[in-house]
């Protein structure tokens, strides 16, 4: 682990305690925490509702310059910091799996949701950090949901045009993030650099890999983003065009029938990536977002749009999915593939 | 005051206490509170931080089929009672101003937002209740955000396309209302019959008074509705297409000089009926739902859509600007030109 | 289960998903939903962030009059209803573990904490059932976590005073429950009926059962009761006057070791029934109320009281150990004691 | 004003605005603020649902060693910096009315509630600043209510002992402040520093005046505190022992008549400083922290308690009749009695 101590490090921490491939064999945080035990480094700032899992709460925190030995690096770096050290793991010949958005849009490094643009993942040949070496990185977190949902449609009819208002949960600021007097009883209508990661990153993961490397995807985006009082989960609200007509049924059928990881056995790949609830009212941060341990994508209300054609909500768990999970299950992909 | 003791009925009776033009002599509600103090018919379901005013808490309040004096009739009824009471007290000869859904798709009854359509008030000579009665309705508490901002767009440059996503207080779904169950740390993407309400009233208030009646507006629109955890005020992300191309600053300069109402010495116009404000970061619910005595609409963060080419944010107080308000306004516009 | 569907139903029916003794075998509800399948019968009232369980959600669900042929039937009745009801199944031959609070305070019917008083089970010979039939009652979701933090003290040391004040989850009072216009951003200085009931349930619990019956407790209990924008979880700030002068870690001793149930091999019986927190903020409902699956009770902040001697804060989920999580303990003890 | 930027000072400049005694003529604050206009330096951190004030919004703002002309200093500093720059000015001449906590245990600093010990006032003639300069100071915002609600019944009965637990809202942490991840759908048991303050603060306000200065009260008082979900306005649980026995109207009594500043005319003073409140489920932050503009002590639930005779809930707004309106309201007395 790299970064082991904020929100998402914890949900890292939590996520592999229990993980059959991969164990936390060892957490680099900042020159603070170097050299107290995993508890203490955290101190107060632990808040999930599960304990510290148990051999990584006695583990020693080694600092930003300390030899890792650990074969894959799984990072929640700060911004400030990932940028430089996951390029020096990588080429001392780790393998990095970041959540961090510093590597994302860089044109040699693969930016992948599992299910969606695997083949991505051929980028890393590109990659200058030798033969062991190498950086993969999972999309933002509010990304995420909206390409899983985009995703079936654009591989079956063509998506032309999306319009998307996220309702995002406070995790995803970090802590101590979001102060309350900005949130209790209230919605926050920015999120700094939150709608343009959206929209590039989107057409990224969504366009297509060729010799010259990714030619992202060119439909138009829009993203309107906000900052909710909800704890976990971020919903998002999507108008979409689509390349053809269709109907209803079509669209949940895409979603139904996106199974594309069903045969590989890997432990964080939830049975039903996309899920169409039936109700009016759904999906729900509250009642949705952990489903499948958090790594379902919920979908609902689809109806018809009078601009756009179609609109449905989308959901999912900002933090397991949207990042510590999505990061995972790139590198439970990449095991699989040999690749590690 | 029809309907006196709900949660739009309180905000009527406490706007109306220090109301320079009108006082509330007379309260009526259903068979239960008939009969009773209106303190006591409203009992522990008066949810404001101010008291019940002195002389309404005294009133008795009356039922459903006692004769009532009153000139004008501000009606806070529930949607089951307000179609057949409303034409009944109009028929009789007053002049109900009403809040309820009932009567505003009704093609001749005038649905008005003083600021925007005044002109629409002309229906009043077609409509069947006698020389004195009348009834004119003011819009769904989203609705008339929605066409604030869009109004003075409309008629500066032609509105072509809109897509609207709210965040909507749980104050707009009365009391009891919201369980908490559902929206404490949730979202909500559902209210009943609110989508609909949205595009055909936009298109009733927008459209244009002709001989044959109101000829509603024709540009699409496509409304995304969500409950939120605040008390007051609607917040309201939307995308435009305007009918040309315009610069950043057409758009404020339009918001800006929109003060239609600023010579008529109306007690309930907001000096500013829509003000941008300049932050990244506002309009707020808690922040900027009671500028100007809560009859204000804030609009904030335009910006370009790469969809429909502009963005930005809408916010009013729900049950201040978008029910008793608008309400009462409406009935102050009607009085100065001496249509009482 | 008998009162499946509401808020303490769908837990008992979450709970015993994955029970290793019991299945839910069969559901009986109101008339409304009688006939229907669970899952129709529930409908949007499923307000648990799991599914419903796949074998419950199609069973039919039996109305009142139906006969049953479960042995154990778990009640979450409404008060309304259990009081006669429960008596007529307990007259057919079954055994109810029933969370209604009708048979609480009746002098044959045990109100037991499986770790506080399993000796009051012994009243289940007065009671007049027939041979087969019985009924057991657990408490108050708050009194249940009061008792738990009291019982190891008053078994030491004596218990001489008390003064509890609560800060209770909304979950606890049911769906729809509290409106949201209640509690979004407030505190509810009061719950209906709750201090009479804490007080009276506590002295029962701590009572002695001798040959005419309970001797209820008789130390002085205040409690102060509130509802507080939470969704799961009733924290507890307690004064306690203790039977003798005691030293901190005295206290911390006899929660430490208060594990009364742990050689039976009970499945929901939580490891450490009390956990005494280090911290200085701790507990707190959302990071400690799942403890133990819920089942734990947390308790923090042990610190001198001027006025009565020794302070600290207690917690407990109120409607897994509080409600259903009890009761299923209850039956558990049962049936390992063969009294089922 | 010294420390104008805060939370608190915010109020004092929203307080002072349509004050008609006091104006605000000068902001000081920070190096950081020095130099730019009110508006620039408080920027986004403004979280009042009011604007700024137009005259304060473009004062120059001072730095910590600038020359101040004002007579009264209202001190909103942090406590890391009051100590000392209140002493500087107080010496200088100015007379300082102070929120800060620094000075409030100081034996010749009066630390005043203008309605309950005005005497106190006395101890400014002890001060070593010159005979322009003093400093007077206000309880802390939770001491503040407490002391209002039990004054009026140590006048009239005498108080033994008093336990009391707290639901303080997030503003009186100031911005930041409380981290949304800790607050929302949660309670945090602990504020730092906060018992000792409300225990020690209390004695002192209740204490007598004498020629060796203050004897503080002697009664045995236990404060549990608890940070929740409410942006303004601090409910307090109070279970109370009286120096003799008397009837529930006899303390309604006490309560009712306590106006001992009704004839002064001051502006801050509310009419009702304590206002028992007859319904069972009052006082409630949300509905009853604004009683009169924020300055009136609201009780309620007057009942027996089986361990301290009697108990009841009290709660005021914790910035105004807790903060900036009791500095404001003590400077106003002394202004009245020419001690300014």
């Amino acid at each position: 682990m790299l970064g082991g101590t904020g929100t998402v490090g914890q949900r890292f921490i939590q996520l592999l305690a229990t993980h059959p491939w991969f164990e936390v064999a060892e957490v680099m945080a900042s020159d603070q925490s170097a050299g107290r035990s995993y508890t203490e480094a955290v101190g107060s700032r632990w808040k999930l509702s599960t304990s510290i899992p148990d051999p990584v709460a006695k583990l020693r925190v080694k600092g930003p310059g300390e030899t890792l030995r650990s074969r894959v690096l799984f990072s929640a770096l700060d911004a400030s910091v990932a940028g430089d050290l996951e390029e020096r793991y990588a080429r001392q010949g780790h393998f990095v799996s970041s959540n961090a958005r510093n590597h994302r849009m860089n044109p040699v490094v693969p930016l992948v949701i599992a299910e969606v643009n695997r083949d991505h993942l051929d980028l890393l040949e590109k990659q200058p950090y030798g033969s062991d070496g190498g950086i993969v990185t999972n999309p933002n977190c509010s990304a995420i949901v909206i390409v899983m949902a985009l995703a079936p449609l654009h591989r079956a009819f063509g998506v032309e045009a999306v319009v998307v208002t996220t309702f995002q949960a406070t995790s995803g600021a970090g802590y101590p993030g979001v102060p309350s007097l900005d949130i209790l009883g209230n919605v926050v209508p920015f999120i700094p650099g939150e709608e343009a990661k959206i929209e590039s990153e989107t057409h990224k993961i969504l366009g297509r890999l060729g010799p010259k490397g990714i030619a992202p995807a060119e439909f138009p985006l829009s993203a309107h983003c906000h900052r909710v009082p909800v704890i976990d989960g971020h919903l998002i609200a999507m108008s979409v065009r689509l390349g053809r007509h269709v109907r209803e049924k079509e669209i949940l059928e895409a979603w139904r029938t996106f199974r594309p990881l069903r045969t590989l056995g890997l432990p964080s790949a939830p049975e039903d990536p996309i899920l169409a609830r039936p109700e009016d009212d759904r999906p729900q941060p509250r009642l949705d977002a952990d489903r499948s341990g958090g790594m379902g994508v919920t979908v609902g209300r689809l109806r018809r749009c009078p601009v756009l054609e179609w609109k449905f909500e989308a959901l999912g768990h900002n933090t397991i999915r949207g990042a510590a999970g999505a990061a995972i299950l790139n590198a439970e992909l990449l095991a699989r593939d040999g690749r590690l």
